[in-house]
């Protein structure tokens, strides 16, 4: 394998890439992704989010502290000190689409897009565990990097 | 919001379900999901996993490992003890996608699906974390239930 | 020390209890807490719950979380797999103190008195940790078990 | 809610604050808080520090612990590598009652009042652990702030 | 690789083995390992456990606490409710050598050696960090499985 | 105890030492420890390797993944955000005995030994997991520092 895949060493073998001489910069990274679902379903969601029985408010705090576990969860992912982390959503109410974004910030020596990655995939995985009840079927799509900014590369914006 | 939304009281607070006088049964879940990429990263993906450089060995364990995190990361999942996981990849090299399969199971009072969700989501999220590095604009797709089986609720299978 | 403060073993040394040869029972626990604060700030916490800024949902999420942590935090507390828990918060205006009460439920081989303990806790920190730019000197009280059920000790009421 | 509770963004919706930008400085906490049980129950916690059974000693570990795990707990709370951690007790014979302070620093860009105060929470929830066979009725009070110092906000002292 | 090798599927992919059908029984592991030192170390380990520095106390812990994490850090364990965990220690002062015996034990569908032997080794690696400000040198050695009761395979003892 | 002990303050209690002052510096540790086996065990071991049924592979990402629990697992380690970590093995076909090194980095105000002892006891005790279907008498020997650099103390190697 080429070496432009880094998390790999020269024989092969996976390691945590060595930072230690990267300069600590402000990084920040930005994710969304989407769960789609029956028309029957995303009328509870909406209705829960207007009055009672928050959905939203519940999976915004589980995106918020998965961003915390990332180094956790991604084996070869550097532990972190993240500086700030929101969670938002939109409701696409033609569609029965709730579309998930996150952004993560820190001040370090590697960037932040797994935790924006991996706040998105768990505020969307949290919807499915609450509405999962009354829909199985429901889909998460679209889990994708939107930009990230600051380290040696710099900025990278989706097309 | 109705009664069918388990995940929240008369109140609308929500909580953890009591599942305290349900039976332990042998319950089982398969998820799935996709990741899709460049045609030069899945080269480099599909060669990786034949000689060196093992990114879905990696993923297969991330996946594995998440799977016994899913309680502490979907606020109102009860904790389990898993009783089997496996995480399987197909290669789709028309198409430059790789689909993850999870199955999860238990012998307890709840089911499996979000450890089954959960290990896919995690499974995904560490190929994109290996890959990264050479392809910023991966995207994963079609997270979902594909079967549960055990409990009061039975089986079901998507369309 | 005697043989009552069963977390010693007869040299004196901590271990965690052999609960091996004991019944699989319905367990049950609630315990409650408080937290008193500025009438300013009791307005800020009243006013957010009725619209935006749920300081007690985000609270209560902690709650619920943390009983899942109980085992990692407690050091010789057995690990167990919880099949309910709850948080509910009481406001007291003329006091200015709001009440948290944590149920919790298991069938297990030990009791969950430190699970509903420990969800109280961190839901009172929790708040403590939200309202704490407006008001440094809050003060948590009165944290204690009010009731457990199950088990060789069976029934036990606070007075 | 007004803009001065700042674990909420304009909309009402929780999210970790933006720290990116403070300047990182000496940060340093104090918090207490008491544990008060039945003459006989002291007597044995009392007797155990002294010679055999160290309930004081599995406390204040515990503690220690806990305020590594603060980020994890608190929600909305900053993870932040922490620099120094000490719990300490002190006993009221003639009241019955523990007192517990922890004193927590670190070199950052947030405060760590959060992690002194679990950390005393948690050594006392351990000490109501390991003597609730002899004692189900002991009760956690005046958990609170003593001092902070450091970063914009300055020092405070409590009344 | 042949069959017996349990972690491994047919295609040679790990997996968490499949439990699913086997019997609740009880379980029972009993492991050991050493630390050696300078004989100026050994004393200061020696008298701090006699009277004030009591590193074999924070060791013990460490090692109670470690026994509940085993699902955590080894990869294709499966996670249990542990139902006894005990860490004991033997000082051999003519060799200036700790040793370090856990047993724990489960009513469940696995073993529990790793638990036993992540026990010791996390009790000897605590007992290195306390000890390494005076003596770099400290060797862990022959952690190893005593003896292991309990499933269909019955029990084990080392020759 | 002396004053030397530095997990210990001058009453002979646990604490986190105080590093607030020190200075961020670069930090590296490498540690080493070897596991040894039945002839037909090695063979398998070696086999897997080369084709189907990486055990070292696996053994090499939970060595990695436990560095970055090291502060979590031993009482008094200051948590901190490694910068990098490498996990290697060497077999040893005539004595039947893998070696396991583990190199850890930080730029931080604490050193990193305890981060490569833990990833390569870890990295051992997952290599005694996946073999002990087939060995239950393998033996974990020789856990010690190899050299450290960096901070007030500078460099060490082992004789």
């Amino acid at each position: 394998m080429s070496a432009d895949l880094t998390h790999f060493d020269a024989a092969g073998h996976a390691h945590m890439v060595d930072v230690s001489s990267k300069r600590e910069t402000h990084r920040r990274a930005v994710a969304s992704g989407t769960i789609s679902m029956h028309p029957a379903t995303f009328d509870k969601l909406a209705q829960g989010t207007a009055s009672k029985g928050d959905v939203l408010g519940v999976a915004r705090l589980a995106g918020i502290m998965s961003a915390k576990q990332t180094g956790n969860l991604i084996p070869l992912c550097h532990p972190l000190p993240l500086s700030h982390v929101s969670v938002e959503f939109a409701l696409d109410q033609a569609a029965c689409v709730v579309t998930c974004t996150a952004a993560t910030e820190t001040v370090g020596r590697t960037g932040v897009e797994m935790e924006a990655m991996t706040a998105v995939s768990v505020a969307l995985l949290t919807i499915y565990d609450m509405l999962k009840a009354v829909d199985r079927g429901m889909v998460i799509n679209a889990v994708k990097l939107i930009e990230k900014h600051g380290g040696k590369s710099g900025s990278w914006v989706a097309d």
